[in-house]
């Protein structure tokens, strides 16, 4: 199955006055670990809405908290694809504090829109092409 | 059961370039819907962080997306208690567009935790006599 | 002089670990105010973008911060444009906390830019006719 | 004069619909830049607050936006000191995109509080040694 691994510190902006990361930006935490994990299989985000013209509206997300994450930690986000993408693509991350004790989870269900048409469309053949290597 | 309604309109920094309100902002949007639920009861947020000593965090959180919201539009969000409080309280949240239709609808489950000791408590009793009279 | 005052909520989210509402977020506050300082004269700043073409990036920005604002705290921002707007456009925006003390004041110039070619033109006609009334 | 270089990555989900890095976010840069440039000097903030009890807000920010900065930019943030730090201090960060060409350029001024106590302090000392090196 395809993992990926990476790394994130905490900003100041991202904490809330309890001094926990406020939960509702775990969401661009796993935003950047998706991006990340596409990078390492040599495919760009960007380049997918500016170039095959489909852009990934998320469809579900489901997160788990476990404990909080605080200030300046340097969050060890990991990402994986349980199961080759067709209509739709799921991501599973796990971010992990500096003490390796799990903050949260996350479940993360996208699908894939013509960015002209607005209009859904399978899986881009080159995304799964990179896929398949890890599914046999 | 208890029900609240509250609207409110979509900021441009919410936006992102599918036009889109990011995906991860609407935990912004029913964290509102929460405080203002509970306001509507004669409950503040604020005060029972100041005054009770006891902070909320979430321990899950649910949403499934059904169609974008644009920039600028008056968002309708509608938040309901399903069941009375005791260890956690989840809150269910509706948001609609300005044509009535559901935009997304998420479940959030949240803990009691005392500001001092970070221990977990029972739903505070101020807030268990508010809710009692709606689940008679 | 034209001048427009709106009210804003403090969100949870828009806090930080000092318990202020973290410097950042002060720029969506007054972009805030300025949405709807049009919106007073008749202007949709959405409609602007989707129906004339035009968009309004910022140039420069300038905050004073003088005390901070804390979570719930219902906000003043009082917005006026100083000059009457040419090939740019100037908003100044005071934001009061609930003991009418000012917590911040920003200055902001922006431009106006054609959506398709990126090019900056002049102020939009219909912008230019609502201002001329208060600055006779 | 003291000088550091770091790396961000623009976010998604700081984008806005215009497709540039929506002009509030950039505060949030400059943080990760003065964090950073702090932390190359041997210096946590975050041990700042936890440990030494001081708290730096923003007394002052201004910038001036020449150019967007895009969705998944590598952006390049330089951060001098322009001068040694007394009662304030000052933060200049100027960012570059991928063309190292300047996006934007901002002069940050902060002043130290004490936590406990809400006051304005001094500079503490461990951070003024650090610095004295660079200002001969």
């Amino acid at each position: 199955m395809f993992e990926h691994t990476h790394q994130l510190r905490v900003r100041y902006a991202e904490t809330d006055q309890m001094a926990y990361v406020y939960y509702g930006n775990y969401a661009q935490y796993y935003e950047v670990g998706r991006v990340e994990a596409m990078r390492s299989l040599g495919l760009s985000y960007a380049k997918m809405e500016a170039e095959w013209g489909v852009m990934m509206p998320v469809m579900k997300m489901e997160i788990e908290f476990l404990r909080p994450a605080f200030y300046d930690e340097l969050l060890t986000m990991v990402t994986t694809i349980p199961q080759i993408p067709g209509r739709e693509i799921v991501f599973e991350s796990s971010i992990y504090n500096e003490k390796n004790k799990l903050v949260n989870k996350g479940k993360i269900t996208l699908c894939f829109v013509n960015i002209n048409t607005k209009k859904r469309v399978d899986v881009p053949e080159q995304l799964l092409e990179k896929m398949k290597a890890y599914y046999v």
